[in-house]
Formats: C-alpha cells, sequence, structure tokens
C-alpha cells in the first residue's frame, strides 16, 4: 500500500468502526438495559446511521477498499473486517490447506449457549472456499453439506480446519472440519463442499455491468472469496 | 402481552435499535465516505457502545425478552428482529410449511451482486428448522445440504419455501427452496435438512446450568427455534 495514506486510513477507520458496531451488536443482544437506557441509546445509534449516509457507492460498483487497499473483500459477511456481521473468521493458510481459530459471541447464538447451526454453516462455506481460493482455484460454492454431531460452545476457541480433497476441470471438492481448539480430534461438525470456477461465458453473464471502483469497466472478474491471509496464525 | 408494559416498551426498543444498527452495517458495508467521515462516525458509534455497556446477563441466563415479551428468540441471528445481524428473515406458516420473502442487503454479499453462500444456508437452516418447529417437532439441526444452481441476487425479493418431507421418532426431514419471488417456479437454491429432538438426558446433559431471565433454574428447556410468526405473510 506504500504511499497510498488516504487508503490506509479509510481501511482503518473503517475497520474500527466495524468493531464497534460490532461490540455494540454483542452488548444489544445481551443487554436487561431498561427501556429508558435503551431510548437513549437509540438516540446516538440515529447519529452514527446520519453521518454514514449519503455516500453510497452504486449497487454495481466495487468498494474501493477492496479494491486499492488491500486486494481481498473487508465487506465479506463472514470473514470480512469491515463488516459488523462477520464474527470476522480469519483463515490463514497453513501445510495442506486453511484453519481459523474463533470464539463465538452471542450474537450467533442458535440453542442458549451453542453457536447456530446456520452461523457455522455460513463459516464452514468461507472455510472452505477459502481452500481452494488457497490452491487458486477460485469458485463458487455448488454444494455444501454439514454433518453436525454435537453442538459448537459459544465463548470457546474452536478450531477451523479445511483442505481440497479433489479437483476436476473446474471442479475443487474441499472438506472441512470444526473442533475445540483444546481438543482437536474432537470433530463437532465436519462439511464437504463443491466449488465450480465459472465458465468465462456465465462469469460474464453474472458479472455484467461490474465497475470497479474508480467508474470503469471492472477487470474480467475472477470470482474471489477473501481467501486465507498471507500472515502465520498465531498460536 | 397485555398489562406488562414495561416488557413491550423495552421490546420496542430494542428492535429499533437493532434496525439503525441493522441500517448503519447496511451504509457501512456501501460507504465510498472518506476517512475524516468515518472517523467523526467513530465518535457517536462509541457513545453508543458505553450507552450499552454494563447491562448484561449472565452467559447461561435466557433474555427476558424472550421469556417475557414474545415467545420467541428475538435475538436469533437469522430471524431475530433483536439482533442486526438477522436480515431479519420472518417466517410465515402458509398450508403445508413454511414460507418466507427477503431482499438481501449489500452487508450479506459474496460475489458482487450476489448473496453470499453461506449466507443463504443460514437462512435455509433457521428456515427448515421453522417447519419443524411448525409441526411440534422441535429439533437441533444434524445435517444441512444446501445444493446452489444459480446466485441468489441482492437487492431482488426471494421466496423462501419449506416443508416437513419426513418423520421417524425424533428425526424430523424437511426440503426447501429459494426461488425469486417473480418467478416461484425456478429454483435458486434447494436443501434438505435432518432435525433430531434430543433425548431427555441429552437435553438436560446441553443445556444444564441454564437459568431463566428471572435467575430461577429453566424450564425443561425444549430446543426450540425461533419458529413461524402466527401472523399470515403479507403478499
Amino acid at each position: 500500500m506504500g504511499a497510498d495514506h488516504g487508503s490506509d486510513d479509510r481501511h482503518t477507520a473503517a475497520t474500527e468502526l466495524s468493531d464497534v458496531l460490532r461490540q455494540s451488536i454483542d452488548e444489544l443482544v445481551s443487554t436487561e438495559a431498561p427501556a429508558a437506557t435503551l431510548k437513549a441509546t437509540l438516540e446516538t445509534a440515529r447519529e452514527t446511521l446520519g453521518h454514514l449516509k449519503g455516500c453510497r457507492r452504486p449497487p454495481h460498483q466495487l468498494a474501493s477498499l477492496d479494491a486499492e487497499a488491500r486486494g481481498h473483500r473487508i465487506h465479506n459477511p463472514a470473514a470480512g473486517e469491515g463488516n459488523p456481521i462477520a464474527p470476522p473468521l480469519r483463515v490463514y493458510a497453513v501445510d495442506g490447506g486453511v484453519e481459523a481459530t474463533l470464539e463465538v459471541g452471542r450474537a450467533y447464538e442458535g440453542p442458549p449457549g451453542y453457536v447456530h447451526g446456520g452461523v457455522t454453516a455460513l463459516l464452514l462455506d468461507e472455510l472452505l472456499g477459502s481452500a481452494a481460493v488457497e490452491v487458486g482455484r477460485y469458485g463458487m460454492t455448488a454444494r455444501l453439506s454439514v454433518t453436525y454431531r454435537r453442538p459448537v460452545p459459544l465463548r470457546t476457541p474452536i478450531l477451523f480446519r479445511a483442505a481440497v480433497v479433489e479437483t476436476d476441470g473446474r471442479r475443487t471438492k474441499v472438506a472441512g472440519t470444526v473442533s475445540p481448539l483444546t481438543a482437536p480430534h474432537t470433530t463437532l461438525v465436519e462439511a464437504e463442499g463443491l466449488f465450480i470456477q465459472p465458465s468465462d461465458d456465465t462469469r460474464r453473464a453474472y458479472f455484467d455491468g461490474l465497475v470497479a471502483a474508480d467508474g470503469s469497466p471492472a477487470p474480467d472478474y475472477h470470482v474471489r472469496p477473501s481467501g486465507p491471509d498471507d500472515a502465520p496464525r498465531t498460536p
């Protein structure tokens, strides 16, 4: 990124803002505050919304923060540091595949004390897709099968692992597991995903009209999930 | 709810606050605002977070808004009106199953212009689980298989449908589809889910220590997704 401090500053501010909103969501879904407190909170929350309004990129324009500042999708709903919906899942390349560790918070709760099964599926789709990207095989999800053996506890370090198991033309099959970080041989959930790289014709049909952040026609868009970070996983 | 205006007020405020945060997320993931604007926004966002802090229920305590005010889980990450992460998906009972319609926003974007495959899986898990609840068969997800035929467009009314297809003891199999609302015979995505009602022993093991909002031992907790609303779907 070097001299492009404008993008760096925007990336830092967007990431911090995302983190504050993420913490606010965690408090909101946990709060027993009285109605008066919630109403007072509503006022500052509306101010924040007011500040943010009026600067939207058009529907078919890519985010400049994606294009200029990072080279990955910072607003991805599973892995994006710039999306308060994402925990975010930080996926790292390891020998033979990808990994991520995460303590899932209350905003993702399904049965009391456990991660919503659909949230686990969301994170696994992102993880498995990143494993395909890691071996240079971008693709869109064609099938995702998730088997839930035991519930995934909230507020507990969880280890996500995935690796490509089969490739065939534009098809990439990936398998993954979810385990407690302290018991990596215990499988709570396992998943298999099939990712297909769209043909040139399909890609053109899907992404026709897409423009880059500066409004110029987007370069031939390769379906690219956020992919694993380059940095090694900190143990 | 009748005379319990305290809960009604809190439910209204929590729902409004959730909605404002949800709109803020949508703006944040869409914004091209300069760094200075984002930094100014950060100040009011931090005030909101400050207001919310200090009123958290303990980890194993159910939310009073769930228990007193509504009878469903308002903080559910897919369907909860009180969780900014949820679009929310509003599931209604219909003849023979359940339905929901939703325009999915940019915060849930995967490939540019389309819903993240994992988000579709999240919504389908909630939908299929609600179809099981609708016939009185609460269960936790044991398997979820999603087949993606075509990408699901953002900002387009989407129809989600699901119905129970097989029951066997504590097992309930549910099938569902995702279609454009204007082309309900076109299947974009289809899914099958297996939901298993935990045995009494398993349920006790999973939910041991859970307490109700007033701190008393939780009643025998039946694994209950938010389930469909009673109100008919507005066409």
